[in-house]
């Protein structure tokens, strides 16, 4: 019997960082976003649509980053990564990296042992399913947040089905290479995210790590 | 017993449109934001602050709302309201008004109806606490998905404790008097978007309206 229980997936959902190697089925991915898309957004609109690549597809797009990434070819995202945070949440960021090395027994110094942890990002860190976000090109902000919900959504709803996920903007670091998988080229949209989907491995060191949140009054006020 | 399953629970919550008039205790409020700040986003940062208003400060603003919107004062929200939805999207916008207007039984010609109707949104339609969400004015595309996450676990963490909620862009429509009320003036920080929050009135007629979504079809892709 899976967990149910809303407060009991939001405490069990984690950045799943190692899949077992068990498929998802096309009517589990439906079954999953058939209830995603019942979440909000702006009039309605749904602006939106989520591309999943598996077997074959999934391993040659994941090659291709791989071969980019030892090129050191740089990063091209359709939505820059932003470094302009406050000192304040700098720290909490800086904090999350130092914490996960710190479980996964990788020392700070250790530039090779992290580098090699987070090129698993690229393997899809093994997961069956690889998903990948898109919206019109035209839009914008309010089109992002929409986006976002629907993520709220499907992150749990993937976790009451007893599968788990990562969202990863790591995968969006060549749009352009994910295009020509999802036959998305000249279609106006971009792409901004991507996923990983599937069955956690409960072996993995890595899905024991939960991360911290801060202290409510840091993101919350009543007045 | 308050429902808890998370497929109950999605197919449950709509934009409520009508409130009991209830207060939501504040250990309520925290107890909110605990479970949705499980959210995850980039790299940890929770780049985000959520101002709740209750009572006297509550009606005040929504006071000021309602004379600025009586003089047709034009909008001037921080995020401009988008407009350049390809015409398939255009249409379901379309529909999800003509729906609700029907289901009210409001005459699609009817502009003063429709009008009354929809300044129920700067009445928070009756609710007794409205939200506004905040992010670094530096930070954008990332940080309004990573918003989006947060109000996709909220509005399911709201019904899973019996509560119910409405996001509205109408709310966000004059940010720099809002900013007076939350006293984020000069903080840094941009509101996007408003939140309804409250216990649903079960005689309410717009509570008995479920808005559809398009087929999978439309959104999602297995490759």
């Amino acid at each position: 019997m899976q967990e149910r229980d809303i407060e009991k997936l939001i405490n069990k959902r984690i950045s799943t960082r190692g899949f077992l190697d068990k498929p998802v089925s096309q009517a589990d991915l439906e079954k999953l976003m058939q209830l995603a898309t019942r979440a909000p957004s702006w009039k309605n609109a749904q602006s939106y649509k989520l591309v999943f690549l598996t077997g074959d597809k999934k391993d040659q797009l994941l090659a291709e980053f791989k071969t980019e990434i030892e090129k050191r070819t740089e990063p091209r995202p359709h939505y820059d990564y932003e470094t302009s945070h406050p000192s304040s949440i700098k720290k909490r960021m800086f904090k999350l990296g130092m914490d996960l090395y710190s479980h996964m027994g990788i020392d700070r110094k250790d530039k090779e042992g992290r580098e090699a942890h987070f090129m698993r990002n690229y393997e899809a860190f093994g997961a069956p399913v690889v998903g990948f976000f898109y919206i019109p090109q035209a839009l914008g902000a309010w089109t992002l947040m929409d986006l976002g919900i629907l993520i709220g959504y499907l992150s749990l709803v993937a976790e009451g089905m007893g599968m788990a996920t990562c969202f990863q903007a790591s995968l969006a670091v060549y749009p352009d290479i994910v295009d020509r998988y999802t036959n998305m080229e000249g279609e106006g949209m971009k792409m901004i995210v991507g996923m990983s989907l599937g069955y956690a491995d409960p072996n993995d060191q890595n899905n024991s790590f939960y991360s911290s949140r801060v202290p409510l009054e840091d993101v919350m006020q009543v007045l």
